[in-house]
């Protein structure tokens, strides 16, 4: 029997030029500016799988995929797989990068196999509004204290476990089990960064966005901190907060290892 | 005698959009969006003066600048000046930020004033690219190592104290007077940066940039460490390095206080 491979690739991208990772006609997106690349690298046209659809603006500090030639599962190159990160970055556009390859089993799908996904949205909080962050942070017109990070992280405690999210989930989304699994949720800072890390077995759409826009909504006194657990019970996508901008959010990591505490 | 007054303010800004700070015909401009907020602001139209004139594509964490009314020295207006950042920044696009205002005499020049001023410029040495510094810092193609950067930091020396800096300004500039004196030059490391940072008491045409440009000539190992003296002397633009990118570059800080060791 032969063993047949396909490259495993962790890539990192400023999503905002990009309609988000899932090739479009007429928009430019991450998997096409990967398939590019991979037909450059490898010589014949390629499919490239990701491990998630992310939005349009939304960027990724770990994005896992797997490329194989087109029509079949596997890969057959001669490539050491140490130059492999450099060969598509000297090809991809600046602002997406590769910075991890190895050839993994043709069973192995990058989207299928995950078992847990960490996403990180990041609030500018300082004094002033910061010029070089427009696209990079969500630039908060007001000022949150100190004693509203700390209700934010209390509210965002009441997202941890398994839920029916049908509140945070866009409407018109077409998924019908809306039940997911949250493993943490924490609201922290970062000098003049609040930071707002979540972790799940899967996300629905839009919905670390409106997750944000409902604890922003705790911080200016809209919802009180102990709202979050009716919200959630409520299944009514109107009782959450507005979606928080694209640009703030960040697809952090991605693990193909079931979530321990350890983690 | 009537005291006399005008506005002096600090900004800082990410100059990606602008063909840099003056004011032309058919480009955006930093001073253009600064003369538009003030109008909103005051009510009639201002006279807008900088500290400097900066390039296109570069940035400034601290760029000052005074504003009038328009055709006379002062300016006369009834807004708390500690309310007077939040206004402006309410105005302007979000990559111009003000971040101090103060009234200052109207004989008080904020580009004749300046005693000095220091830029540094940020090279991003990771193992791979970064996807997320590409208008913000020069993205070096090539690794540079502990040793280069030691080198980087003797060769930088050299620019220190006063000298003709012919070979260091573009060709093509009407400057006729190229004698500055630089108070301190460094190259050092902040994680996967590296930075450039060089004081002067003015700075001629693409200074800064083609420093860091002949600096790289030395990492790649064009140029000696020791060639910088004899580069300076031949007062010759040709025998220095290229130009370096225009988006590595920051007005760091500008100071109307003679330099003393103790900065």
């Amino acid at each position: 029997m032969v063993l047949t491979m396909k490259l495993f690739l962790k890539i990192a991208f400023l999503g905002t030029k990009y309609c988000g990772y899932q090739v479009q006609n007429n928009a430019p997106t991450i998997q096409q500016a990967l398939n590019e690349a991979a037909e450059r690298v490898f010589g014949f046209e390629c499919d490239v799988v990701g491990c998630s659809r992310t939005d349009s603006g939304v960027h990724a500090n770990e994005f896992c995929l797997t490329v194989s030639q087109k029509g079949v599962q596997h890969l057959n190159h001669s490539i050491p797989i140490d130059k492999i990160p450099t060969a598509f970055n000297s090809l991809l556009p600046d602002d997406i990068a590769v910075f991890y390859a190895e050839m993994v089993s043709d069973e192995f799908h990058p989207r299928y196999d995950v078992k847990y996904k960490e996403y990180v949205y990041k609030i500018w909080n300082g004094k002033y509004k910061n010029p070089f962050v427009g696209d990079r942070m969500y630039n908060c017109p007001f000022h949150i204290s100190k004693a509203s990070i700390n209700e934010m992280n209390v509210a965002a405690k009441a997202f941890i476990g398994k839920h029916d999210f049908t509140s945070f989930m866009a409407t018109g989304s077409k998924i019908t089990d809306a039940v997911r699994t949250v493993y943490y949720a924490d609201v922290f800072v970062d000098g003049d960064i609040v930071i707002f890390k979540v972790a799940a077995d899967g996300f629905l759409y839009n919905m670390v966005r409106i997750m944000v826009g409902t604890l922003l909504d705790v911080a200016r006194n809209k919802f009180s901190y102990e709202a979050i657990g009716g919200i959630i019970n409520s299944k009514c996508r109107k009782n959450a907060g507005s979606t928080a901008s694209a640009c703030g959010l960040y697809l952090n990591k991605v693990s193909y290892e079931e979530y321990t505490v350890n983690d």
